[in-house]
């Protein structure tokens, strides 16, 4: 006979998404739940776990050690890991998920939640929701950066576009297309020249201009491949739109996984904004195998 | 501001795994749920949904219109769905998690489970479990068929190797190797003459013979791909390899997504045995979108 012995817990979860983009959430006010890479794995294999594309354990600042320097600002910090198992710092669609389902677990009020992450605190907006109904969910992004250099180029199936290096917090090429099925397949990496000015890599959009506020676009993610959605990416597509002599305002960008809205605020920050769905709530087994048969 | 209106139900549900293969089961005893394809797809996505190969419904057979002819013999009836929203006959990892989850729920008690299936009645056997070990759990498969014809061959990665035709359920062809890597990539469906041998396509297996009484192998399953587990393959690799003039007995076979124990009875018929995982569980809402903003 086959069997695995194991220790195993059950805590409290949640899965969620925004844009596609999923995350198991796991509330731990007190900081209990010592949180293992090998449990992210588990967690988030797609077949013998629950399945996402990362976990936001939620603990309240002041018993995180890690956060507690905040806690004057910010009630809430995010334990961003990546599926892998490694600690993330942000991610603009999964604190969009986290401030949903702090509201809906009755933590917090709607309204405006200010949470701790590893790059610093964000300002989140929750709106009301009915039971039918997702309200939408806003972060504050920050300001991207366009620090250059010029004469960037992007190659895919064959044609290469001139591209904005855009700086949202991780770093972009932006090329502007004349149709989204230019690029081919996105889940090999477009090559970016020239080399140097990417030594850790880059996420490249692709954005077709469909109105003077409209955008489209299609990402490949640094180490990922093609994604659903990238909210990084979103903002950089609306900084690279303005860098062209666009005008600010609330810009509506549709990506595979759906649409979010950006609006540029009079100091060039932005807000995004769009729906974050909770699905699932439930309890969760955190095994830890001690031994095989 | 984007978003989406719909009327929301919340049910009960489990997500487990045999080998990785894994399913969302909704326990639905009175049968109140009528679940619908679109239901179905939602729950099984894996990014805005749960998850999962499939869905299990749980429905007391005395309830189930579908069902109630058998509920003299068996308490319970599977209703299997596909991830694509089909209905689904039979599958022998499923109505072993399915079993599990029953145990585990208490609805039933560990021993023999008589369940019905679109494919019939099949008896389950549901060890006992620790708070901390997934009990094995054996499910009837039944006998095997090798109806020829002969000279049935597979070619992958330009090989070509002689195949047995094995009826398991679902039609299979057997070939065996002298080494797992010999196919190559089993994504793409491997070459199988002659062409009339199977209209409706075949899983086809690749077996390494490891020692009198272990097998391992991969699968290409119809319509899917590489899988990580088959549970009729299993049945058919060791239903070829007695073919050959092995002896019967309890067969170890090993697979990518893990390993199973098939038991060959006197009168050909095969017991699958292997464990059952109820990864989590909880409440899920389950939505039906009315318009778009």
């Amino acid at each position: 006979m086959t069997g695995r012995a194991a220790r195993t817990t059950v805590h409290q979860f949640f899965k969620g998404h925004g844009l596609g983009n999923d995350f198991i959430i796991l509330p731990d006010p007190d900081n209990r739940l010592a949180l293992k890479a090998a449990d992210v794995l588990r967690l988030c294999d797609r077949r013998t776990g629950i399945g996402a594309d990362g976990v936001l354990r939620a603990v309240r600042t002041a018993e995180s050690p890690e956060a507690a320097y905040m806690s004057g600002d910010a009630d809430w910090f995010m334990d961003y890991r990546n599926a892998d198992g490694s600690a993330g710092q942000m991610c603009g669609n999964g604190i969009r998920v986290l401030a949903r389902c702090l509201v809906d677990a009755g933590h917090c009020s709607p309204g405006t939640l200010a949470i701790a992450t590893r790059a610093g605190i964000r300002q989140v907006q929750v709106d009301h929701r009915t039971a039918d109904f997702d309200g939408p969910v806003t972060v504050g992004m920050g300001r991207p950066r366009l620090p250059g250099p010029e004469g960037i180029t992007v190659t895919a199936a064959a044609r290469t576009w001139p591209a904005l290096h855009v700086d949202a917090g991780n770093p972009h090429a932006v090329a502007f297309v004349d149709d989204l099925s230019h690029p081919g397949d996105l889940n090999s990496p477009p090559q970016v020249t020239p080399d140097q000015a990417y030594p850790h890599g880059v996420t490249v959009e692709f954005v077709v201009r469909l109105g003077p506020h409209h955008l489209a676009l299609r990402v490949h993610e640094r180490g990922v491949g093609e994604t659903p959605a990238c909210g990084t990416g979103a903002c950089a597509a609306v900084a690279a739109t303005l860098h062209t002599g666009a005008p600010p305002g609330t810009y509506t960008v549709d990506m595979p996984g759906g649409r979010l809205h950006i609006t540029v605020l009079t100091d060039g920050s932005m807000n995004m904004t769009g729906t974050a769905t909770i699905v699932a709530e439930g309890v969760v087994r955190l095994q830890r195998p001690c031994r095989e048969h």
